[in-house]
């Protein structure tokens, strides 16, 4: 079963995959969706209308209460760095304002020259969980797709915290589809690649996740109530391009393209934009 | 003017007071009010019920689409602790689930056992902007109300990355009411105070601020589109319980007072809560 969300005439409207017949569901977002639990009541939507045909597909969920994302997460990525394996997951965050669909450009913002990907599995929550344990937290996850957590490193890496570093508008792809765990056995092990215009940046498989899907969910709500439609981006494997020696960065023109086995594939162009320096205000 | 949350059995609603007549506007949200203008037309409210008695007051913007906070800001703070000023403001942030209202509990869980109070001023965006230069950053601030970013942390300096330490459920108050710019002079110099059970534990001035609100507003617009309803949470001053020496954490029983001169007072018991400890399940 996989779930999409799509752009019609009519605003934001939910798709449903089952064995390759597409419905649309009476869901103006996929969060709002996954509160109504469609994705454990299915048979419920057999009657709406099919759809056919080449659709305009929005981020997976457009409007997550919650997008978290877990820092270094690949156990070859680490020990590459020399870094030792961490004993609990890194945890940042970014806001809606930063998504975009897996078609939609990247946008490059003249305020960085040193964008950055980082392909990235991630997972949606179906069910209100809280201090989870792991049966809970594999049960809260409605499915998985795919993410770029496309980076600014100079903002990354200006401050202690890389929040602005990670939430500029418009620079997140996430999807195509929410696939359901049981077509794809959890992302247990499933092959992630980055492509620069064809060429294979990031090549590595969901098994060398430090910090599997349900162990992330489980401890994340530890500390706070998740809710259906919150979004999960579990981290990236070697490869960024700030990694490389000399390093390389995304130009306006190029596509990055980012497919998970399974999940289907993002293919984004990045499209320059200019923003407005503010260095000049802030010196205090 | 200004602007409550307030819980009824039908729901939250939101209160508008314009000088001292107390009226219950036809929104479940603040942002969805702001979203609609009202603090920009408020007169086409003057016939909406009027509320008197006391009211349950919900966080001040209970389902913020941005939650944004900010590092160290208060300039005798950072010079006290040794640090150069910072060039730009260290930016964070947490989840709305995080949220308490001014008189509600705050929850000591029991994974932490370091939590500690940062008294706040917060603002409120009313208008959208992107790349807003000083002038329209003003113009979209809603109002000012009262904020304590109660961090555990413990849980903040277990990894780089603080947000895990800043966003346990239901730690952080907001309120009591959002109040318009034009009544506090936009926060230019308002005296600040924590209290825990009435002994003084901060106390300044938001003069004191590094970043003031319309160039952090600025600033962080620079980054990301800013929505009505956003709420910033602009940095505490000198006297946090970690701090100290030797360190001093809250217990429970506790009651944090959180007080604004001309926005008013939070004021919350501090409760512990048993949560579930799982370190043990993470060890990889």
């Amino acid at each position: 079963m996989r779930f999409a969300t799509v752009r019609t005439p009519d605003g934001p409207r939910v798709l449903m995959d089952r064995d390759g017949t597409v419905v649309q569901l009476p869901f103006a977002s996929l969060r709002a969706a996954l509160e109504a639990g469609v994705h454990e009541r299915a048979d419920s939507f057999d009657g709406c209308e099919t759809v056919a045909g080449p659709v305009d597909l929005a981020p997976v969920v457009a409007d997550p209460g919650k997008i978290i994302c877990v820092g270094h997460n690949y156990r070859a990525h680490i020990l590459e760095m020399g870094h030792p394996l961490p004993e609990v997951p890194n945890v940042f965050s970014k806001f809606a304002t930063a998504l975009v669909g897996p078609q939609d450009p990247i946008t490059l913002w003249s305020e960085s020259t040193d964008w950055d990907w980082e392909a990235e599995l991630a997972l949606v929550i179906g069910r209100r969980v809280h201090g989870a344990d792991m049966d809970e937290a594999r049960a809260a996850i409605a499915g998985y797709t795919v993410a770029n957590d496309i980076s600014a490193r100079d903002w990354q890496r200006r401050t202690s915290q890389w929040l602005l570093g990670k939430t500029f508008d418009t620079t997140t792809p996430v999807g195509p589809w929410l696939v359901s765990p049981d077509e794809v056995d959890h992302a247990a092990d499933l092959e992630i690649t980055c492509t620069v215009d064809g060429q294979v940046v990031q090549r590595s498989s969901t098994a060398d996740l430090l910090f599997g899907p349900a162990e992330l969910v489980s401890y994340l709500s530890t500390v706070m109530t998740l809710h259906p439609g919150d979004l999960v981006l579990t981290g990236t494997p070697a490869g960024v391009g700030a990694g490389r020696d000399p390093q390389v960065f995304l130009r306006a023109g190029q596509t990055v393209q980012t497919e998970i086995a399974g999940l289907g594939a993002c293919a984004n162009e990045c499209v320059a934009r200019a923003g407005r320096q503010l260095d000049k205000e802030l010196t205090s």
